[in-house]
Parts: structure tokens; C-alpha cells; sequence
């Protein structure tokens, strides 16, 4: 490779999957500084070529030894795998950008919005941790309403989200089962799903991740969970009253939500439409008829408001809006790679980074 | 037709679409007390024979003289065709359950949902009005939930639409583009959808009908102020806080709801079930992973609710959940038999009926 040694060694764990693939079309896309590019992923993939930056480079099998001498991991595959191997890469002086719910909620690990709260990054221990999809459009928006109206009174979210949200094999099964049952009679409709709890062509299911048994958060779904711990951590709004319902869609890529979002104080459409015209990563629709849609905007980078009006229940203090974004995007990959780049920027990684680390650094070895 | 003469006279009108067809097979499956059934339709579809209580009956053209002799009529063609012709039918001596949304927020038109204020029925002048298909599930779960708390303080809900709202070419759209879109490419999906303003095939559609271009409702669609403002007149609570965000998906049949509903007190979780198991025509969901599915409720007659819980952003007086129904039944045609059954009980429907009417009623004739 033609960058400078100088540069960091960066990791793509689990490079083989959807979000995975996303990260490395990103970091070519982008330029991302790095001296070389290190594709991790199972036993059953590794082996594979890929092509970065105009050269292929083989996939390696995902292996504690395999973090020696790698300055900055981005980590996609799966909680199981983060579980088992950020620990390593974090001993062996890597910075890692995990994109699990593993170490979300954990005080020590920043949870990062790029573009949102930067200033986090600067308190890590090693690991920092992209938020999950439907939390992650959410914020650029919810950060540039903070400052209205005396501040967020409350937020009630139902979101509309897309199978790749559940990987590769769930657009498959999508793909598949809608061929069979597009002329299906009711009654007639495929069954025996195997990346969905019920049949998901021509149907909702409102059930993403495991249910909540206890309270405050009894018959949530983790998803929802997710979406109201991970935006409270965010905002650094520990108290903020906000609800979640979570819907997967037969949509293959891209999140929709619905949102309400209350004031303090009243609030006028104006100041509103100034403050998401003048936010960072946030593109408002100009007219009535010019809402976002998800398949729309695959594969775009911002996130999209539109049907932005005065809540009809709540009209002095309250608005509601349409929220679009590609999940894989700023909801997965896109994030990951800013938050790397904003590491860089900040001086918090370089090759053989000597930052404070959560886990006893093994011997750095070159 | 084997019934007697002294029962009234039962015209459908818009008897060949989506909802007509659902009307007749109902008054058929639940032993309506008619002694003739007349479809009426478009001069398109007029001629065709359509089965009925094991007799062929040929569907007549809609036009002012053939409500003569008509003591009832189920109207579901259309907003320009219930304009046009339900004075005509109403001015010859017939009651009128419309579909449409022309008369629902008349002063002097009851608007009915079957077993929530069939009282109102008792008001009537001629035309009794039927809400739409969203409004119409919802109303037997809030109609449940007034007592609790001190009553409602405010409804957030967000729609799940399915196509069939939009009628049978609706449904034949989305089937024939799907197919075109199921294995597409970003980019390269289908355009010129006639149905639809964008994409229907996996992609959501936040509108529904048109927008609304003044205050207090501006940038609302029309399909949205319409869940709001007929839930305050049903429920007769004129200044419900209530507000709807409403989405087209691409489901075949069967819309859901996303509720929050905030009452004025606290109340307990073990009320608000007591509450919607004690609720006729509502089904609740015995555990956690016991939802409802639009697919897996097509062609049944109940309200679902599901997922409910404690709302998080309201723990001591709010609750959310998930609510659907077929809105080709509740919404649409089972309401409307049930509305004619509850003026037959009444004696709001005779042959030949003497209610007082809206307008000038023409001479009886035989």
C-alpha cells in the first residue's frame, strides 16, 4: 500500500458481513488514513479476497493473535464475537470501534454519534461504542431541538425499520419469501422463517431483539431499550422521558421513524425548521409533498426529516416529523468510519497508540 | 329470495369493489333480514351477475331512480359518487350507511363505530356515517380506556396502513411491482406506480390522502386530521388531545397502530387490561410474543391489541401498545353491516321507513 507507515494498521472485524463490507467500501471511499487494512471474520470466510483500494487483500480468520500490531479495530460481527474478542484487541493497544450493543451502556465506553458528541471520545478506555441503528438517526436531530424551547420535555418514537437491520440473510429471506407469497390467497402465505419470529413479507412484526421482563422497561423489546437508554447516554439526558415502539418493515434497507417530540416551553414551526436546516448530517424536506422514503435514500449519507408540522395534540410545544436514514449507514458503517476519522483527528489513535486502556496492555510488539 | 316482504330492501352501492364485495358476503354470512339485495354500480360493471344467498342478482347502474323502492343503502363507492347520489337515495325515502368521508363531520350526521355509541344512530336523518378505517379500530380500545384515570389526556399514534385501503388496484400494484422490484438493485427500482405518489414495493409512503394547507392541521394529510378529528366526535370529546402520523407499508390488507395514551391520572397496567379484556369486540394479546400481525388477522372480525405496557416516558399514567385490525371489516364493510343491524334493532330501518329526513322525501313509491 501506497500510505505512509505512519498511519495506523486498521481491523474490520467481521469484514465479510453486510455492515462489514459497507466499512470497507467506506474507508476506501473516504481515504481513510490507514498504512494497511486488516480483514477479519469467521473460519468460514477468512480465506476469501477482498479488493481495498485497488489491490486484494485476503480475509484473515478472526483470532486474539490476530489484533498483534493493530492500532485501531472497527468491530461488526455480532455481540458474541465483541464478547469474545474486543477485550483482546483493547490488551494488544488497539482502540476499537465496536458497533455491538456489548459495551453500550457501560460508564467507562463512550457512545458516539459522530457529528453529535464528539467531546465523549476523549474520556475512552479503549473501546468507544457506535449506537444501535434507530437510536444512531435520531440523534443529530434530537441534539439540534435540545436547545428550544427550554429543552426536550419528552420524545415517543414508533419506529419503521428495514430486514437488513438483521443482516444479509434476513434481505434474503425477504427477497424469497416474497416471491412466494406475492399471489398468495390469505392463509396461504409462507411460514417457516428463519431470520424472523413470524412471517415478514407483506407483514409487520413489531418484536426486534429479545422482550424486557423487568420493569421500568417490562414488555419492551431490547430494541426499544436500546433506542431510550442509548439516546438518554448520548444527550447526556439521563432523565429524558422518551418511548419507543420498534417495527420491523418489508423494506430491505433503510429506517423510517415516527417522532413527537414535546417542549418545555412553546416552541414555534421556525425556530424548529432553523434549527434542523442548520444542523450538521440533517437534510429537512423543503415542501409538503417532498417527505423522505426509505428506499429513496439507500446507500446517501445524511439523515432525512420531513412531514415536519405542529403536533396537532401538543401545538404550542410540541412537533411531530418523519425521520429517514440507510441503517447501514450513519446507523452502522458510515458511523463507525466518522468516529475513526474524529479519533484520528483528535490524536486518539496512532500506530501503537499509548492511550490509557481498560485491560492491561499486553507488550506492544511491532 | 325466501325472506319476507317486510324485510326492508337493502341496496349496496359500489357492490364490484374491494369493500362492496365484503358488504355482500357479509350480509350473506350473517343472516341480514332483507328481502332483496340490489348492487348497484358503475355503468362499467353493471350487467355482471354476482352471487347471493345461493341466487345469481345482476348488478344494476347507480343512478337516482334506482333507489326507488330502497329502504337501506350500504355506500362504498367512492366520495364523488356518495356526493352525487345519497341525497338522491335519502330524498326516496332510504337510510344511508355511508362510507365515504362526505358527510362523517356533518353536525347532523351521526358517525358510528358498532358497539362504541350506537346511541347516536338514534339522531340520524337520513345518512349515518361509517370513519375511516383507521379510526374505526381504535375506537373500541379507547372507548375502553375513557373510564380509567380520570380520563384521556393524549393520544400519539402512528399508522401502519395496508394497501387494500386504497382499493382492490391498490392491492394488484403493489402484487405486479413487487414482483418487478423483489430482486432489484438500489437504483433500479420501478417507477410510474398509478396508485401510489412514490414506490410502494418495499418502501414506506408517509401519505396518505392530500395535505392540509391551514392551521390548526397544516401539514397534516387529510387522512391523519381525519383520525383525529373523528375520534373527538365519536368518543364525544371534543378537545381529545389527540394527534396521527399516517403511513402507507406494503402489506396487502390489515392496518396497525401504534398508540400512547396518557390518561389524567394514574392508573395501573392490571386496569388497563381489565379494562380491554372487559371490551367487546377487542382481543387482547395474552403475553409478550402473543402480538398481532396484519397477515395473521386478515379476514377476521375483532380489534387486536398487543405489546402492552407501561409507557416509559409516562410510567405512572400511561400505557402504549400495538392495535390491528382488517381494515377492510372493522374499517369498512363489518362496521357497516353492523350499523345496518343496529338501525334494524332500533327501528331505525323498516320497509319503507317514516324517520325524518334530511331532505324533501320523495313520494313512496312500491
Amino acid at each position: 500500500m501506497s500510505q505512509s507507515a505512519t498511519q495506523p494498521v486498521v481491523a474490520v472485524l467481521g469484514a465479510t458481513g453486510l455492515v462489514g463490507q459497507k466499512l470497507i467500501a467506506l474507508l476506501e471511499k473516504r481515504r481513510f488514513p490507514l498504512s494497511r487494512l486488516k480483514p477479519l471474520a469467521s473460519q468460514r470466510t477468512a480465506g476469501q479476497q477482498i479488493q481495498f483500494a485497488g489491490q486484494s487483500v485476503e480475509v484473515e480468520e478472526a483470532c486474539p493473535e490476530a489484533f498483534e500490531g493493530v492500532d485501531l479495530v472497527l468491530a461488526s460481527a455480532g455481540g458474541a464475537i465483541s464478547q469474545a474478542l474486543v477485550h483482546q484487541a483493547v490488551a494488544r493497544g488497539a482502540v476499537v470501534v465496536d458497533n455491538t450493543s456489548c459495551f453500550r451502556m457501560h460508564p467507562d465506553v463512550p457512545l458516539v454519534v459522530a457529528g453529535v458528541n464528539n467531546e465523549a471520545l476523549d474520556a475512552h478506555n479503549g473501546v468507544i461504542a457506535n449506537p444501535n441503528c434507530s437510536t444512531a438517526q435520531l440523534m443529530p436531530v434530537l441534539k439540534a431541538l435540545m436547545p428550544l424551547g427550554g429543552g426536550l420535555q419528552r420524545v415517543v418514537v414508533s419506529t419503521y425499520q428495514s430486514v437488513s437491520g438483521a443482516g444479509k440473510e434476513a434481505i434474503d429471506e425477504l427477497r424469497q419469501k416474497s416471491k412466494l407469497a406475492v399471489d398468495c390467497a390469505p392463509g396461504e402465505y409462507p411460514t417457516g422463517y428463519a431470520c424472523f419470529a413470524r412471517p415478514m413479507a407483506f407483514n409487520l412484526i413489531p418484536h426486534i431483539d429479545v422482550f424486557m421482563e423487568e420493569a421500568p422497561y417490562q414488555g419492551y423489546t431490547k430494541e426499544e431499550w436500546k433506542l431510550i437508554v442509548e439516546t438518554r447516554k448520548i444527550l447526556d439526558l439521563p432523565q429524558l422521558p422518551i418511548t419507543a415502539t420498534a417495527v420491523r418493515v418489508p423494506v430491505m434497507v433503510g429506517h423510517s421513524e415516527s417522532v413527537t417530540v414535546d417542549f418545555n416551553q412553546p416552541v414555534s414551526l421556525d425556530e424548529v425548521t432553523a434549527a434542523l436546516r442548520a444542523a450538521d448530517d440533517v437534510v429537512l424536506s423543503d415542501g409538503l409533498t417532498d417527505y423522505p422514503t426509505p428506499l429513496e435514500t439507500e446507500g446517501t449519507d445524511p439523515v432525512y426529516v420531513g412531514r415536519l408540522r405542529r403536533d396537532a395534540s401538543n401545538p404550542e410545544a410540541g412537533v411531530s416529523m418523519w425521520v429517514v436514514a440507510d441503517n447501514l449507514m450513519i446507523g452502522a458503517a458510515l458511523n463507525a468510519v466518522r468516529l475513526a476519522e474524529a479519533l484520528v483527528a483528535r490524536g486518539l489513535v496512532t500506530p501503537r497508540s499509548q492511550c490509557a486502556h481498560l485491560f492491561e496492555p499486553a507488550a506492544a510488539t511491532a
